[in-house]
């Protein structure tokens, strides 16, 4: 049992080093959709802090059609503040994609605009533009385990 | 209706201002007891990106002691890796206080001991020692919100 993180084009180092470490604690796999912000050579891991990289089941992509295609049977959630349903109105299964777009832009419109039934988001204030975006994937997908009874966790 | 997340002696900069910019994003109120990681002048703040330091309602003190002696009526729920309970097994109600503690060490054992009832932990894997701080405030502040319908956020 697993469920799976996207990031499409992800920006800051640390917030991805943050999504990893989310990542090795429950078991998620990681999915990259470059370009990728940063190097993922091992100097450049290390100097961002990214210590749970090796703990983390993750896959690199050059496009998001290619890991669709990749992925034809999974079930997809957009994140984005665009979207008018809550991550906590949907019950998860094994096996969903939760989808985050860049930290400055969010996933492309169109790609939000193609999955109205599947966009998600979460409930915040007017204060501020967004929340974090490793504290978004860590709201969803402990939402989903939580759903699930923390498979394969202990406690 | 507001939850209040506290921070004891946090030491990391970006994590209290992710948590500060998520405490925007929810109406939650921020408390912070001393010793801090790092300097809160206006030009250190910005240096580390506190972008949404002066959205939050932030209180200090200068330990624990002080903070709950202000807040004689709060419940107070205490995030450590080594409690038993699940977050998500309580049933959280307006004005409830959230305390987590630095990010090398957790809270002290002695709080800990003393408040077996309200220890409260994010099931993970055995691969990290923890999650990260912001992360874990994330997770259990929007839990709470989530089981009170999300009061006073759009969406």
């Amino acid at each position: 049992m697993a469920f799976h993180i996207v990031l499409v084009e992800p920006e800051i180092p640390a917030n991805t080093g943050n999504i990893a470490r989310t990542c090795a604690a429950t078991g998620t796999h990681l999915h990259l959709v470059r370009p990728l912000g940063f190097s993922t050579d091992d100097r450049e891991l290390k100097r961002a802090g990214l210590d749970y990289w090796y703990a983390v089941n993750i896959s690199y992509y050059d496009s998001f059609d290619e890991l669709k295609a990749a992925n034809p049977e999974g079930r997809f959630f957009y994140a984005s503040t665009r979207s008018s349903k809550r991550y906590s109105d949907i019950r998860y299964e094994d096996g969903d994609f939760f989808v985050f777009g860049k930290e400055t832009k969010g996933l492309p419109q169109a790609l939000l605009d193609a999955n109205p039934q599947t966009c998600i988001r979460m409930p915040m204030t007017d204060k501020v533009r967004s929340l974090n975006l490793a504290n978004s994937a860590a709201i969803v997908v402990y939402e989903a385990l939580k759903q699930n009874d923390f498979p394969g966790m202990e406690g």
